[in-house]
């Protein structure tokens, strides 16, 4: 049976560890608070008071601290005995951060790969989990199925940096969707709309229109910006948010710097070509 | 029966009168180039040759043309045969148009309802189609079923710039949406993934993390920004992605931009604070 010890039981260490108990996995877990790591007993994993004690005889060693520090701090002391064994870090670091703890296992002859988590603890194990990966491939096939406990697990190639890349890429969407939403929740406020009321109606728009970004990505692949049946740039310039949002005394920096994407290809002579066009003033150069 | 009567008959006109006909209203169509009106026939409308003839002997008038500028085209000159009837526009205006159109038509003795459809023509008729109104209450409630045949029909109160605005603060978090996707499609192309194979986990992530505004908005209602459980804004400050976009090569405007809002609120003080913070940035002040 496969030994899996968890390095950090935070909230999301602790939902990794806790599936992967109730999955039956031979668990071991360690947290600089051991206060943390206690309640874990109950779904049947072991509580080690040391790194050392909690590696000693792992078969792979499940990392999920708060930053790239973090994990050099708790693996370092402890990285001649990780040699030869399989290390997969799931605290949230920069691409470049993961590429450096990629040598840094390398040079410590320990396999690693590196994950994103696309899910918040309440979600791990649930249909709506996904898990990046990326880095060292035999980990990642080895380990499989323990994995799969967590949610959809995908790989990236052995590029350690990678799944980060891939997890900030999605993030980027993400933040910006929200802040969207806050300058639209301030825009009917002085209206006495609640933010919530104003959630209630935004929650399923966003979840209606989100697959127009597949049509928009067909676009962008086709590599011809001026298909026919989409709306133009001069149409949809987005004058009348800016405004209305101005109108209405509020922050509108975040839809002003959309604006100047579409301005930008509308002042190059793409006015007529369709809103995916503004990638053209995103990708790199 | 009633006999309704629209003005417009491009993509969105088409559909709308396409449902009413269907559903077994009396349907006169016009459209400035009679060509776009001819298919309607088949679904059992009346062409008109003129603005005059087809608004004669209608209950209700539906209004779906270009912009602000072209309502005034086509209705102006028939403003003294619309007295005394109803008219609903669903061409999309801005707030400050809207009302103008309302008082044109309070001028005129005419009944305005305005509208804004947040949803393309495809989805007319589906569960998944919203059109808001403002205005004309007694307009709303006299043909709210042929409103339902199009979509849930949501009213705002007499001011007909409501609807516009609430349409336009949805469209913020829109666009807002799609250019962050944008700059992630753009980070992770240098690694050889197409855009469509980034849309293909964008949709579904997107789709996952929406309801989260809805837990922001809560947090924006009870005023308490600190409330725990929420990620605090140091942590979460989106250095990493503004960061990899850079060493991606990519233009980062737009998270940029979200970036300066949460700054400024740990500037202030507020670093602690969760996400839902940065709505003190934006809201009216
Ligand atoms: N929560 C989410 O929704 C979510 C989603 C995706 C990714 N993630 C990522 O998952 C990772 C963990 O997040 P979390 O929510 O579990 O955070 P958390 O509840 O704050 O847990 C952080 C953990 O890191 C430990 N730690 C911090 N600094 C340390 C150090 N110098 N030495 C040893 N241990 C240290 C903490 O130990 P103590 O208990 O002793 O403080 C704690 O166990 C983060 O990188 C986060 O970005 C989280
Ligand atoms: N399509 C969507 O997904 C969607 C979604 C929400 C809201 N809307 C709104 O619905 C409205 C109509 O959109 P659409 O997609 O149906 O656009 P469309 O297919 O381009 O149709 C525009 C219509 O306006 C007419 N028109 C333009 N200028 C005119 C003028 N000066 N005098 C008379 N007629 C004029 C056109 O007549 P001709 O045929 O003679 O050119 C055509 O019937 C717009 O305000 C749009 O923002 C559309």
């Amino acid at each position: 049976m496969t030994h899996v010890t968890f390095l950090g039981t935070g909230e999301m260490g602790s939902a990794l560890a806790e599936a992967a108990a109730h999955a039956g996995y031979q668990t071991t877990v360690w947290n600089r608070s051991a206060v943390k790591a206690q309640p874990l007993k109950a779904a049947g994993a072991t509580v080690a008071d040391t790194v050392a004690d909690a590696v000693a005889s792992a078969d792979l060693i499940v990392v999920c601290l708060f930053d790239h520090a973090s994990v050099h701090d708790v693996l370092d002391p402890v990285a001649r005995i990780l040699k030869g064994r399989n290390v997969i870090n799931l605290t949230t670091t920069s691409p470049d951060g993961a590429r450096e703890l990629a040598q840094w296992a390398a040079d410590a002859v320990i396999s690693y790969l590196d994950g994103g988590i696309m899910a918040t603890p309440e979600m791990i194990g649930t249909p709506a989990s996904t898990v990046l990966y990326s880095g060292a491939r035999a980990v990642f096939d080895a380990h499989r199925s323990l994995l799969e406990k967590w949610g959809t697990a995908d790989y990236f190639g052995p590029d350690a940096g990678m799944a980060s890349l891939y997890d900030l890429a999605l993030l980027a969407g993400m933040y910006a969707m929200f802040a969207g939403f806050f300058q639209g929740a301030a825009m009917v406020a002085p209206a006495g709309i609640s933010a919530t009321e104003f959630a209630d109606r935004a929650v399923p728009w966003l979840q209606a229109v989100a697959p127009s970004v597949a049509e928009y990505a067909a676009v962008i692949d086709g590599g011809d910006f001026s298909v026919p049946g989409q709306q133009s740039l001069v149409f949809s310039d987005l004058t009348d948010i800016v405004d209305a949002g101005r109108a209405q005394g509020v922050n509108t920096e975040v839809v002003d710097a959309v604006q100047r994407l579409i301005q930008r290809q509308i002042d190059a002579g793409f006015g007529a070509h369709g809103f995916a066009r503004i990638f053209e003033s995103i990708r790199a150069a």
